[in-house]
């Protein structure tokens, strides 16, 4: 399946200089939002596709800053000429969300009102909140209305809510690896990693930046706990089972089991790039999330007034989002007699599966984009 | 089902002045075992039964320690007169294993070579070497042959153990909620929690005892995702759901939702009361369990000596020590042609479900004690 690429490929921070209002009544009085595009938007106007973002993701989408550059974009293998998301047919936009830290306006962008950094002062943003903020780039743009609105996971829930709160914009919504709302278990897990940064003696209230410190603890122990979580247990023993890292036992607390050495390394890759104010915003996002909840907490009826025709996938292995949750969004799209199409996908990845070369998964995509694309002609 | 209780009971510590030499190569040139016994031994020494605790357990099983005391022992409500282990009929030891933080010798005892704690530099001990202690407890109190071993969690995993290492001192093992081994999965959740507490900087290489710290940060996250993992996702789910802690969103990183408020409450009351070096020693005993490893991995062999009959119960929505676990050790025992009771409870408490007054469970605990008793008659 994995054709061509993009190739090489340059942000643009696109500024915002009209107030927006948040969901907690705060105001951002300017914002930025840094993205990223592909192909060719048509005169019509009628083939962009938004791709919404997960917890650690941003707008570098596919293809490469440089030649230099070692790794794709992070959804490469589904985005590009050819491929599912097909460039050559589809203008693609990805972006950093509000509250990033990857150039969007967030903790580590200066707060006009201050002069300084926002920090911990950045507004806790939603769902809602980055979606509205997405309509403005959207008008920007000058895209009325999407072909499609593409995301996993925290992603996937930004889809669901932008054809809740802006029915006549999407005309398709791929959620994928994605639930209506967490599950008690699901804020647990956020808690403990908010409470490992926050803990953090090296977090200063949210400041550290000013205190040139980084709570790089806090953070690689909700990376790694939140790794657990993304992964199968059956993939995990398949790939590490109980396999030493050094010969024997060493009775010590140093790397004993390769599922040890391969755990600790993550959590250091991504203490070492990853903001951790943006990360306590992020999973306070997914915890508000529950658009039924303005609804009397009836998802039905939150998807009343929905026009857009829905793809919805899930993961047999995925124990953190699990087809459960998915087949209640699509039970709810059914009894509110809106056309869904599902798949769950027989994998051994758990939640990481989304962002995988899964054959019969990237089939299914890449068979939905078509219907996608003959819906843009029309 | 809930009878007497054993009442006001007071602890015992037993002084062992042998060396004991462990499994990683160093020598406890003298230990303490601190103990409790309920019931009386019979002339024909015919009817102990050994308690083995788990991650955070003790000696103190069953009864009071005053009339003051809120709580009872940790497994009250099947050890007394009339309950499960009936104390009626049975010796029923309880013991703090080496390496523990309640009186036996471990991180909080004096080592006799410095006549400073132990600290850090208590050696870190298997399951093998609690189980090789046991037997010189058992030595102490002349009993030749327990007439049951019991544990759940990594108290199976000793039951386990004195089954294969001293086939003839036990005529029955009750290896509730546990597993042969543990998988990618439950090892990875103990390197974050000890990772946890590693990093934090008032573990001080693990002797904060001497700088009068202590790492409460780093135990109070081990213990809130350690306590995720033992409850069941549907049970949070009944308990918990999304219920807000007080009206509406808070937008900030203060408790939220009810499950938070609940773990952070779990978290800090366990690190007021647990040490950090115990916790770190008990989750690299349960890594390095695997007692089929000697036998070449294959736990049907490891079994061929084995002479007690086996009782194995596993909790339907136990994800940490899942049936499938249980299964794994009745399929070899099977093999093995030894014989095997096995329970599979449904209930909603996951891993936790072993500490817990369920019916079906109590009742099955029950009938097989009976059947113990019955062959310590014979």
């Amino acid at each position: 399946m994995r054709k061509g690429s993009v190739g090489i490929v340059a942000p643009e921070k696109i500024p915002f200089e009209t107030p927006l209002v948040l969901e907690n009544g705060q105001t951002l009085p300017r914002f930025d939002l840094m993205i990223e595009t592909y192909g060719t938007l048509n005169a019509e106007k009628s083939n962009a596709v938004l791709i919404c973002h997960a917890l650690s993701g941003h707008h570098h989408v596919a293809g490469y800053h440089s030649a230099q550059e070692k790794h794709p974009g992070w959804w490469d293998n589904m985005v590009g000429p050819g491929k599912p998301i097909d460039t050559d047919r589809f203008f693609v936009v990805g972006l950093n969300n509000l509250g990033g830290c990857h150039g969007s306006t967030g903790p580590l962008t200066q707060n006009p009102e201050t002069g300084k950094d926002y920090g911990a002062d950045f507004p806790v943003v939603t769902v809602k909140d980055w979606v509205k903020s997405q309509t403005m780039l959207a008008d920007h743009l000058g895209i009325r209305k999407w072909a499609a609105v593409v995301g996993g996971s925290l992603g996937g829930m930004q889809a669901l809510q932008w054809t809740i709160d802006y029915p006549d914009r999407v005309a398709h919504a791929l959620v994928i690896a994605s639930a209506p709302k967490l599950s008690a278990q699901n804020i647990a897990f956020n808690d403990v990693a908010r409470q490992a940064i926050l803990t953090d003696p090296d977090f200063s209230d949210g400041h550290y930046a000013q205190e040139s410190k980084i709570p790089t603890r806090g953070l690689r122990i909700a990376r790694m706990m939140g790794h657990i979580t993304y992964l199968a247990e059956d993939g995990l023993g398949e790939k590490f089972g109980r396999d030493l890292h050094s010969d024997g036992y060493q009775y010590g607390y140093g790397v004993e089991f390769e599922i040890e050495s391969y755990l600790r390394y993550q959590g250091d890759k991504f203490a070492g790039r990853f903001d951790a104010n943006t990360y306590l915003l992020m999973t306070k996002a997914l915890d508000y999330f529950d658009p039924a909840a303005e609804y009397g907490h009836n998802l039905q009826k939150a998807l009343k007034d929905v026009q857009a025709k829905f793809f919805v996938a899930s993961f047999s292995t995925d124990w953190r989002f699990s087809p459960e949750r998915s087949k209640e969004l699509v039970r709810a799209l059914i009894a509110a007699r809106k056309p869904v199409q599902y798949i769950e996908v027989q994998s051994d990845h758990g939640h990481d599966a989304f962002l995988m070369e899964d054959e019969a998964y990237i089939r299914a995509v890449a068979a939905y984009m078509n219907n996608v694309y003959k819906d843009a002609q029309a």
